[in-house]
């Protein structure tokens, strides 16, 4: 925590305003041998007249060869060390489903599976039976009723659930039931550490009750639990840069990883005309605001190349939009790469833009990957953008005298 | 300090010598859109010359976005990292002003203030009362006496100046009296330590006499201490690097910082011409020398872009003068930016060209920021020049078998 302790000293007070817009996903790759990647090959006038004001680079999520999942893409982006801030697989289940996780929450992912007749888990996804199905289940567990504490089970996706216990003294350090292979048993739920005793006695009479009331519906005739967490206690974002700070996102988990470190969220409408035009309401009342689009990722990894590259293009034309709130600072750039030729996320280093007056100029007259190669901002870490926004923004005094 | 050691270990005997050759605040910006920086618009034909032989970069001081002071601008340049070694302010104070502060000093930075008959401070700078005056007041302030121990009251400048107690048993930990804002009274001499019990005792009982002779001196009628600290015990530049070296500077702070880490030191005129005289008889005692240029910087610093240029042009007519003395390696850099667009420190890499017959070379034939973008040592850190330099050097050996 030594770097976000030292940009905390560091702060002084400003009135600039910092613009941090993601397309989910943004860094790509060519389908064709010399040809572009998807940011390149998109017509992007307004990307291409910040870039060349500007200036561009490529940032590392995580490290070299590391491809991130969302929460941990988001986590570097906001200035945390991915690697120090892990977001629990629970707490991560329930940020996607929008679950509103408060602090006496332990939080694990669920999995329904098939077991045979001597307990051994023959398919640890219950042929992934239909979410209808999955909700139908996560019902009938909900009136399993537990001594003390409140029972949450949320479906998520096919055979994922999100079982949630909440109470005084649910401590982390319960072991996961998956055992992540099929062939024997769940496992029996035991603690990993004393704190935990009181949680695992709950879990242990959750699962036993599970287990009865799931026999004999086939496939989905038993669970799995894994990732057990509390939300995490970590340096709030608005207090570490001193930002008054909003999320605007159309999905619920970037809304969450947002959520969790502190940031006030704006939910919108489906479209991008929705997302900016709750972006532009609440951008006054606001020093900072992360603006999220997701379609650049779903279309990478629909393999979708075209569909990507007329994402970025759409993004592109609200450019203006933005530019006439008047920013002091704006990103753009993508919390890792989704290349369409993969059809997912990438360990590729992620594209960016920083403008700002006080920007060092590069030769670099427009946004993509093979241009950013040549920018002042090189090849840094994810982590690393918000203390430049911050000192580009006016917002950091001298380190030492 | 693994980095250091590793270098430690690596060391092997040789002959060879190094130049590291410092502009201060040598990195700027454009005043113009499309400009030139101040480096890249002054005509540095022998610079170039070394540029282009050589290979170019960018270094980064402390972190991405971080502004530093002069103290950790050149603590990275000597190779050490910036936030683990930091120098205390009171040590800073009393290295730029030349005080030579021994084993068992405790340093601290005082400010003249004003207060009110309640005690109130109402203004933390006394109205910035002429240097004479403050050198008058310390003059008073001297005379106190404080059992075991001596006392130095230094002037520095306008309402600053040095307290040094000099005697045993005075230890780090003594918390500031400075309360960093108007409308309350100074603050209670406390320790944040038992250990520092014996130096608070002794602070007190100055602040106290302090506070009487200054009653009535309005506007300069009472005093706040902050960041008091003791020389720090630090590996030694000349042992970690194997290197008989000396820093050749105009001003006592940046001889200070380089005697901190153990270099001898050399005072010279203040003219380039004196400079580069000293620098010349010293040259042949030494394996290093740290040659320092503070007038980039003083430029910058009055946002004069004009003058910053030609200060760069006169330091390249030297470089003939350099070259003759046939060191083995040269590094010509600046401790930090100083845009005079900005009239301050700023964050922005730091151009450098490092000279060696071993360089690899890169396509770069000119010295200035957008061209170092191209460089063969890329963008990296402050503390990886020294590294480099001992590997150009020849004073490394392979690490591993």
């Amino acid at each position: 925590m030594a770097d976000l302790e030292l940009i905390r000293e560091l702060l002084t007070p400003a009135s600039t305003k910092i613009l941090l817009f993601v397309l989910d996903g943004l860094g790509g790759l060519p389908v064709t041998a010399g040809g572009p990647t998807e940011l390149e090959a998109a017509d992007t006038p307004n990307l291409d007249r910040l870039a060349s004001e500007g200036m561009v680079g490529l940032h590392q999520p995580v490290g070299p060869g590391i491809t991130p999942g969302s929460g941990p893409g988001h986590i570097g982006l906001f200035g945390y060390d991915a690697i120090r801030y892990q977001i629990g697989r629970g707490v991560l289940e329930a940020l996607g489903v929008g679950f509103d996780l408060g602090p006496n929450d332990l939080a694990a992912r669920g999995n329904f599976c098939t077991v045979d007749a001597t307990g051994k888990i023959t398919d640890r996804r219950a042929g992934r039976i239909p979410t209808e199905r999955c909700r139908q289940l996560c019902d009938e567990l909900r009136t399993i009723e537990l001594p003390g504490v409140e029972l949450f089970v949320e479906p998520v996706r096919e055979h994922r659930f999100l079982l949630v216990l909440r109470g005084e003294g649910l401590e982390e350090g319960v072991a996961d039931s998956d055992p992540g292979h099929v062939g024997s048993p769940a496992l029996d739920v035991r603690a990993e550490r004393p704190a935990a005793e009181k949680a695992v006695g709950l879990v242990r009479r959750f699962v036993a009750e599970a287990r009865e009331r799931l026999a004999g519906h086939e496939p989905a005739n038993m669970l799995l639990l894994r990732g057990f967490a509390r939300l995490p206690t970590w340096p709030k974002f608005p207090e570490v840069f001193g930002l008054r700070s909003v999320a605007v996102a159309q999905y619920p988990m970037y809304r969450g990883v947002a959520k969790l470190v502190g940031m006030d969220t704006a939910e919108t409408g489906a479209s991008l005309d929705d997302l900016f035009t709750t972006f532009e309401q609440v951008w006054p009342h606001y020093d900072f605001a992360f603006v999220h689009v997701k379609e650049t990722d779903k279309a990478g990894e629909d393999g979708d190349f075209e569909r990507k590259a007329r994402v970025i293009e759409e993004a592109d034309r609200y450019v203006p939009r933005l530019m006439a709130l008047k920013p002091d600072v704006i990103i753009v750039t993508g919390d890792h790469s989704t290349p369409a030729a993969l059809r997912s996320h990438s360990w590729h280093p992620v594209p960016f833009l920083l403008w700002s007056p006080s920007c060092r100029p590069d030769p670099v007259k427009q946004f993509g990957e093979k241009w950013c190669l040549q920018g002042a901002a090189g090849l840094c870490r994810s982590e690393d953008l918000m203390p430049l926004a911050l000192a580009h923004a006016g917002r950091l005094t001298k380190f030492g005298a």
